[in-house]
């Protein structure tokens, strides 16, 4: 994570050269939404903003970096002494991590210099977009698992060391129980999990010596994987061996894994012998190419698994590797005045929310069951009634009263120049808001398939100055 | 890519531990492949060597590791000493970075004590897994886009910080001329490339003057991107002014960026516009959501586009964003003789090659054309003719002759211990070196879609040694 300030596209330089030369004076306002939900899920659960955060506090060029961006030829001096002498004068606010957040909402709202915030982009949407792309695939995975517990065995097919490390992180976040990869394990504080690879069992002359020579070694930590030669015929009859002497000798054996074949039919052949030779207590593991659907397809079939290690198509969201989170500006202010800013497309779909906004989630009064979102301009107030529009600028826009709900903001303020405004939770105390989080939420929008929509709204003052900046624009598209 | 050695899974650390305490004296051979190639294409383009080499050369632990490994209450103090006082004792081969490679090839051989080899498994396989994707997506993209040059945009949408930067690299050795992200550029010596985004002109009253105060800014720099409002009716009109201003006052326009919208009857059209401004040079580069498929589909229509950059389908290779390469043991060394280890498999498909090996790359004798490749074991001479039989376990074992060729290796020695044995190139030497490779290649190989199989063969000696093998474990099976 060291030097995240030169992982900023060229342009935001260019761009940020440019405003240095031309409108030193004006603030900007931007936004991290996403439009689209990996996996066409309906939510996404947010995550990456301690990295993001930190990343915005640490950052700053040295000696090597200035003289390399000279180098380019493309940039002012005065342009290169402010990057060299970098001040973070920027007000961040921010949605929780773990919290379940739906298309065009903000996650994250930054304000200050022009130039400082366009050179934050390409930083802030790289760890955004990876760790909330993560976590929303492990809570898809963690979901079908029910509460068998999920270990996250990704990192050998993770894309580079931080999507292994922060992936890791991520998958907690979403539901993971425990990581294989020990630097996540030890940098976050998650359970390290795993066992043996086949290499162990090859590297002794049978099965059977080398599941002797394990329990040997881990008495108190034998999980076994058993398909190296024939589950079936070889490894749960050498596994049973085992784990009878340890169990004679005082020992409590683990389980074992399988990584291979018909799990279904060897997960449920297994438990019988296993059971037979009085070892119920030996769990079951099931790994090898597993996913949300193929989890779901082995527990409807009633294969016995009690845990899933989980590997590339967790680490990588491999059904849907990218969450295309956007950053885009929201308003500028000159001299103390707000002017709020909007991308005008010819594609309707991608029209922004433009000026300073709030994000409310909408609960039944009195209760925990939340039944809407409404994003808001921040300095509207939400008195009861309100009346909103959906969001999404492709619904027809018809506005709709909302009587009576209890509101919380979802938004609150993370950073401002070089005070933190919040605390960094442990990833297991976020994993837990998460899961709260996610009970407020109606069970059919959390199904994986066709999930039902959650509604989002925005005010009809927010709409109305959506509409306003159309028009002003119209004359250029004529 | 600081502490690298804790980028290790668990149960790597769990064997090696139990090898220090069974064990002590034993060798391992074990080789990285992979068995599918993504997108359904014929040959990966080997990449990530020099991360793997420098990672392996720095391989320790500090006192922080040990300490956290301890608190894990599964090693034996013997182990953690060994860590502490690690001393890089193995000896690497490896193909190339920029080679095509093929199924089932050793990419990777390394040797060395039990314990060391096991331990690398995870940081090699996640480091070359994710490299060497990403250069074959970069080359399937480069090869639809011809002599037009690619530039890799995805900074923001990558799994990550590594995958941005590393990504990057194995972009470039995949064919893209330049990237986005400035350390990715700084780090290895890639040009930087990108102007401006839509950011730039909304915080301008309207797009002419935003413009205007591009070029003032940079006047030989200004690639001006035209779809924030109306490509045709505002963009196009309002580049070419400031290109014939730029041109009035000696400057050299660069170019317009299309980022939305059908690229194809909006380049036709800009180009035409541009053409009757008398601005033939200004050249147009397209950048939205594209891959090999949709440069290949725009250029069928006749898009008169220059050059591409390319973003979240090429830095994930977003298709198939995983390479499932692993990490097998092929032997074991006991009291210096050689024991060939092989995985054996109820999946046939997933039985490996046993033993040291090399890689050979066949030509038609005299000439740069490749026609097949064969893997053999390493104390086998390649004397002509040789019988093989397909590597591929899948295929009917039939044996073939071939009578001529030039037998070229592909592995050599990059590692010994503390010494180095290769040099590590620049990535446009790799490059150059990956291009020159493919054309040794047939082109029914090269093809996109349904490319033709390039023979890999396994020498009848190789293939004897590993019925032998099944042969051996089949008593387990029965």
């Amino acid at each position: 994570m060291n030097n995240l300030s030169m992982l900023t596209d060229l342009y935001e330089f260019s761009m940020a050269n440019g405003y240095r030369q031309t409108i030193t004076d004006e603030q900007g306002v931007f936004d991290v939404f996403f439009r689209k939900v990996p996996d066409n899920g309906s939510f996404v659960i947010a995550a990456g903003l301690e990295q993001a955060v930190k990343s915005l506090q640490n950052f700053q060029f040295d000696e090597s970096d200035i003289q390399y961006l000279r180098s380019l030829n493309l940039f002012q001096e005065n342009f290169l002494t402010y990057l060299k002498d970098f001040k973070f004068d920027c007000r961040v606010a921010a949605i929780p991590e773990g919290t379940p957040v739906f298309s065009r909402e903000p996650l994250l709202t930054i304000q200050g210099p022009l130039l400082q915030t366009q050179l934050f982009e390409t930083m802030l949407l790289n760890i955004l977009n990876h760790q909330s792309l993560i976590a929303t695939k492990a809570r898809r995975i963690t979901y079908s698992a029910g509460d068998r517990p999920v270990m996250e065995f990704g990192a050998r097919r993770a894309q580079g060391p931080d999507s292994a490390t922060y992936g890791a992180r991520a998958a907690v976040i979403g539901g993971c129980t425990s990581t294989s990869n020990v630097l996540a394990a030890k940098k976050f504080g998650i359970p390290a999990a795993g066992t043996m690879a086949h290499a162990w069992i090859e590297s002794f002359p049978d099965e059977l010596t080398s599941f002797e020579k394990w329990a040997a070694v881990y008495p108190d930590n034998a999980a076994l994987l058993v398909d190296t030669y024939d589950v079936l015929k070889s490894g749960v009859p050498n596994a049973i061996k085992v784990f009878k002497e340890l169990k004679a000798n005082g020992h409590k054996p683990v389980g074992i894994r399988i990584d291979s074949g018909d799990i279904t039919q060897l997960s449920k052949a297994a438990r019988k012998m296993l059971d037979e030779a009085g070892l119920p207590e030996v769990k079951i593991t099931a790994s090898n190419a597993l996913d949300e659907n193929v989890v779901a397809s082995l527990l409807h079939e009633g294969a016995p698994l009690d845990n899933f290690g989980i590997g590339e198509k967790l680490i990588t969201s491999a059904s849907s590797p990218v969450l295309s989170g956007v950053y885009k500006l929201a308003a500028v202010i000159e001299k103390g005045k707000l002017i709020p800013k909007m991308k005008v497309s010819a594609s309707r779909e991608k029209v922004t929310l433009p000026g300073l906004k709030q994000v409310y989630r909408l609960y039944e009064p009195g209760t925990d069951k939340a039944f809407a979102d409404v994003i808001a301009l921040s300095d509207e107030s939400l008195d009861q009634p309100i009346t909103v529009v959906k969001a999404n600028p492709l619904a027809t826009k018809r506005e709709q009263r909302i009587e009576k709900f209890d509101a919380k903001p979802l938004q609150s303020e993370v950073l401002d120049g070089a005070t933190l405004k919040m605390a960094f939770p442990g990833v297991f105390d976020i994993q837990a808001y998460s899961k709260q989080k996610l009970t407020e939420i109606p069970a059919a929008t959390q199904r994986l398939i066709n999930p039902d929509e959650f509604p989002v709204y925005v005010t009809t003052k927010l709409a109305g100055l959506q509409e306003q900046l159309l028009e002003a624009d119209a004359p250029q598209l004529g």
